[in-house]
């Protein structure tokens, strides 16, 4: 059983990083190019990609400029997590049909060494995706990211900006869980009914009718936080950044996640108008990668597990077929069209 | 001994805010006038104000908008640290000849509430203005500063600016206690040698020969700390932050305690260009302001005067005869011409 056939085995597909993007990627910045599948070497394996990730962060490794990972090289295939399955192994404790996760590749099959992945292990009978989404990287993102960075007490206001994204929505069900008043920030009036309904905000805001000014979104947030905000969970930097540093309480923490709104910028990207604000109300900003907290994975995955058992967290995955997919489904992320956690499927599991 | 003569008592000079200063402060923004001394309520104390600290962050309460504190109202007197002598009183366990301290005025006399002040016993024969330098809030500011938000360990680098200012060379010192490389930004070659030589910084910068180019700055910030920044005590903001934000390791801690080079600034004043560097290196940038540390003051005197007497604790006072003289002492401040922590000296002790 799964093993591969001599056909699929013979063709990999891949998808390059031709072009570093000016702003918006393009489609020619990626090319898909066809090679033949290599035999794994000894201590490695041979894994056929099933599931793919797409997540903005990976527009940052486009760039020149090395980030928390270096830059993706011109002419080599771009990088994301995935779920594979082993198709052959030379390392012993691993077999044909195990599942594996790790920062892997755009293409059909990868050989590995088993450093680079870890293997999916008791995952009962929950879809395997699962593992890239809510009990995946996007989950453990929303979990450490508000609980570690955040350090939410119950009672305490936990304002949200792409709160209906795979992460925010993550995010304000586990405030919710740990007895926050939770507002959203969302792009389009079904979002924002979607989390104040299925997903138990509070209050939502979408930020689209507010003309992406800074005193106007202010009042907004005034208004849906009317005890100021305590712990902001930043997704997108920019304008909403500057407005909610004017409603933020003493001692508030930002978690820095990420900045969508600039990811495309080819110009600079300031920080904050109104930094001033950290220094007046003793604020405490930081920026994190879950890749940090790689140790406590184990911890994180077993709570949402839980979590997700009880019924507690609503999640949402946008699941594209075909590998060749992949850069039409990437630039969905950066003009909002994408609808839940956004993941290639690349092969059946 | 230490009784008001009657003619002292008459009269009280005070400095009032008469116009909320547009940029660097005018002599006609202040204005001393002389008033009657009044006679303490029941439960109050009359006290004699013998030192005046000025700090940069009076420059903030100046200003229209609430800070940590409400703006300082028009046309009434300016706020400040000081140590008075108390000259009577209706308060039990407070007699004439008690010093006590406080967030007061600009003032010769003042009428206080116990709550307002605390009293200073104990100093043994060290001079009093010392609690308002070395052993008050400069060294508080620089202690919780460094230790509580920095978090320095053994072996790492400090990077400091205004690190011959009044509270960064307290902060310079303190973490060559913790056993860091300590490296320190100042305005003047004399200024950087005093560092070098007299307090035992490992490396120095005249960010002054920079031509205040970010590029140069970090360049610089390079080259005297190989290993990167891990912690910035951060008094200054501006083009030395971004530049820093260049140069800092993962989980590299900022500790925001001012930013000089915008408090006389009449426009917006912008967060860092390079905000971005703090996701990629998970750095954390915290504000604070020494009077959320009210509850452990007690805890960083001990500490600080063990220190001081042990000899550790280098420090240098400017001070300035004359309450008349405050406005024009206070200007000082933001040219760089002080020259240690700057105290008026009202009257005798």
């Amino acid at each position: 059983m799964n093993q591969p056939s001599t056909n699929r085995q013979a063709i990999n597909r891949q998808i390059l990083l031709r072009k570093r993007p000016q702003g918006l990627p393009k489609a020619d910045d990626f090319e898909l190019v066809e090679t033949q599948v290599e035999q794994p070497g000894p201590g490695q394996l041979l894994a056929r990609n099933l599931y793919l990730s797409l997540d903005p962060a990976i527009r940052g490794w486009m760039d020149p400029d090395e980030t928390y990972l270096p830059p993706i090289p011109l002419n080599e295939p771009m990088w994301g997590t995935t779920i594979a399955r082993v198709e052959q192994s030379n390392v012993d404790g691993y077999e044909a049909g195990d599942l594996v996760l790790g920062l892997n590749q755009w293409v059909d099959y990868q050989i590995f060494s088993v450093d680079q992945v870890s293997k999916l292990d008791n995952i009962a009978d929950l879809p395997a995706y699962l593992f890239l989404s809510v009990l995946g990287a996007t989950g453990l993102t929303a979990y450490f990211g508000l609980l570690d960075i955040g350090q939410p007490k119950p009672g305490e206001t936990v304002l949200i900006s792409g709160a209906a994204g795979a992460v925010g929505s993550i995010v304000g069900q586990i405030a919710k869980i740990k007895g926050c008043r939770v507002v959203g920030l969302a792009g389009s009036d079904e979002k924002c009914q979607w989390l104040l309904d299925d997903l138990g905000f509070d209050a939502v805001i979408n930020y689209k009718t507010l003309n992406n000014d800074e005193a106007t979104i202010a009042a907004a947030i005034k208004k849906a936080c009317p005890d100021g905000v305590d712990v902001y969970f930043d997704n997108v930097g920019g304008k909403i950044l500057d407005a909610v540093l004017l409603c933020v309480n003493q001692f508030a923490r930002i978690a820095f996640c990420g900045a969508i709104s600039s990811y495309n910028s080819v110009q600079e990207v300031p920080g904050p108008n109104n930094y001033w604000q950290v220094l007046v109300k003793s604020v405490r900003i930081e920026g994190f990668v879950v890749k940090s907290y790689v140790p406590r994975f184990g911890e994180g995955i077993a709570q949402l597990s839980q979590w997700y058992q009880q019924g507690l967290l609503q999640h949402k995955e946008h699941i594209v077929p075909g590998l060749e997919l992949a850069p039409k489904a990437f630039l969905s992320l950066f003009d909002g069209s994408n609808n839940g956690k956004l993941i290639i499927k690349i092969a059946e599991p």
